[in-house]
């Protein structure tokens, strides 16, 4: 827990005099992931004669959002020297093809990253859960198959990939210099992209943790003793401000759309945080957007770089020190 | 969270006058489990003429505790009706022995669990994570494997084998008839077999948990708050009576050697919990001995039966509901 004197010290708490909570830009951090990445990536392109790390995206069928999530993961993947492949099976596509495809790109030595984009798009009815374990474990950059799941929620932290959700919250935690050991960290939602392995990270980087989700009946009292407090929820504003322990570091990884007629479409987006009131009494606080939205996409990147490095570690006399950081 | 009214109504608090914890028996809950899965067992054996659930134990090398552990699992299977079988490897078996043996028990049909005695007696090094995740999920009826704990900590209950310690734990609980949906649990410890599975079984069954551990500063704090406590730490009476919350139900997985000159060989064993104070202030508590300990075989001969039957579900036109419930 953090003494009064460490308070007094904090952004955002000045003796008796109230400031607001210091900002965690997502929009800076993941600009400075994807720079460090670039830098890595030239390093082994000029080691190993031009090779580059190499990332598959399956996409089924033709969905708007899919579209342009999948062309900001490939714009960026360009960015850093990521080769980037956008393989798309029509909506007729069948589990057994997708399966295929998957298979395919499980075999194939040149790829390093391989993600579904979900939802899977198809006219026939398609499990997302068996084409996702489908992935090999060496390839799933998404951190969604039951192996990687497994290693990081049992602790084999060097051995798994990350879902990149969670992995960008440790990221921006990590940017308020802030040790997350033996703080009390509080998780609402418990989903597989993010509350269930934020839960993991945190709990292996040491933090008591707390996981709180629907049915959790006394909400504002166990938010109230989060040090670092992570929301999954999917609910818009749904955290006031006056539950939060002054001082706290509050990572939002709600993306709402809320009517507002002032707006241009008539909607604007927020978080699972009420913001306005939240950054009176937060230390930390990350915007919705350029929170942890631009995160993720630059965690794929990162795991990418990761799994490209560890297919060097393998085929090549090749060792480095960052390897280990994923 | 219990009401006044409620505790007024649990065992252990009555007004204001303070009886003891009412005493949940592993041995009687454990006799009821093998009781009814003989009758499983029965049931299956005369509808499949003769067919019986199987268990292969390997064990490599010779170790006393390992011996005894051993015998009290063909015991309790010999009991129930499954077919068990003792694999030995020598002491100067290799990873690569043991791997070909699991790999030969993975391919056989004939048997529908699979477990490997820890710790391994080998001269040589094996890794012993490499050996548990050989497993096939579907015969892993320790729930040790990579697959089996990402199932389970994302909440596929009903396709993985859970630990044979946390089922035993999760089955004292309902033994106490207080739902999990809703309360607060605290879970002490985050190792595979104990603490992070049983975190993940509690959370799924709808309880907020915190998850304790060696890092964490104000462990008495934390287990204050539980309306659930399970403690899997390893260390001797650690948690004291009076850091109870009055009315809980506390689940001791500890079992410790402490010097006793009273005793015939000089020791006797206690559990993490102070038991005489603990139970001044629960509602509910397990002895040590007498408690979790005799679960874990029994719920090791629930994940076998379950395992048998899901192989018929496949193989025949057999249905039931009781394989849901694993």
């Amino acid at each position: 827990m953090w003494s009064s004197l460490a308070l007094r010290h904090c952004p955002g708490f000045h003796g008796s005099r109230r400031f607001l909570a210091t900002v965690i830009s997502g929009t800076k951090t993941s600009r400075l992931v994807k720079d460090r990445l670039k830098v890595e990536v030239e390093k082994i392109s000029s080691e190993f004669s031009g090779f580059r790390p190499s990332l598959v995206v399956l996409q089924v069928g033709q969905r708007d959002d899919s579209n342009l999530y999948i062309s900001t993961k490939l714009k960026a993947a360009a960015e850093i020297g990521i080769e980037a492949k956008h393989l798309r099976l029509p909506q007729t596509a069948t589990q057994e093809e997708v399966l295929e495809c998957v298979m395919s790109v499980n075999n194939d030595e040149s790829v390093h990253g391989l993600i579904v984009q979900l939802p899977l798009d198809s006219a026939h009815f398609i499990d997302a859960e068996v084409i996702t374990n489908a992935v090999s474990p060496e390839k799933d950059v998404d951190g969604l198959s039951c192996v990687n799941a497994g290693r990081l929620s049992r602790g084999n932290m060097n051995n798994c990939f990350i879902p990149c959700t969670p992995n960008g919250c440790m990221e921006l935690i990590k940017q308020t210099g802030v040790s997350v050991e033996g703080k009390h960290a509080v998780v609402i939602g418990r989903s597989k992209i993010v509350g269930a392995p934020m839960h993991d990270l945190l709990l292996w980087n040491h933090a008591t943790v707390t996981c709180c989700h629907s049915k959790t009946p006394d909400l504002p009292e166990q938010v109230s003793r989060a040090d670092i407090l992570v929301v999954g929820a999917g609910r818009a504003e749904m955290v006031l401000g006056d539950w939060l322990k002054e001082g706290a570091i509050v990572i939002d990884c709600g993306i709402n759309h809320v009517p507002d007629d002032t707006k241009v479409g008539g909607k604007r987006v927020v978080g699972d945080v009420h913001y306005s009131s939240a950054n009176q009494r937060a230390g930390f606080i990350t915007p919705v957007p350029g929170g942890v939205g631009p995160m993720t996409v630059s965690m794929l990147m990162e795991n990418t770089v990761r799994s490209a490095q560890r297919f060097l570690l393998k085929t090549h006399s090749w060792t480095t020190d960052t390897v280990d950081r994923c």
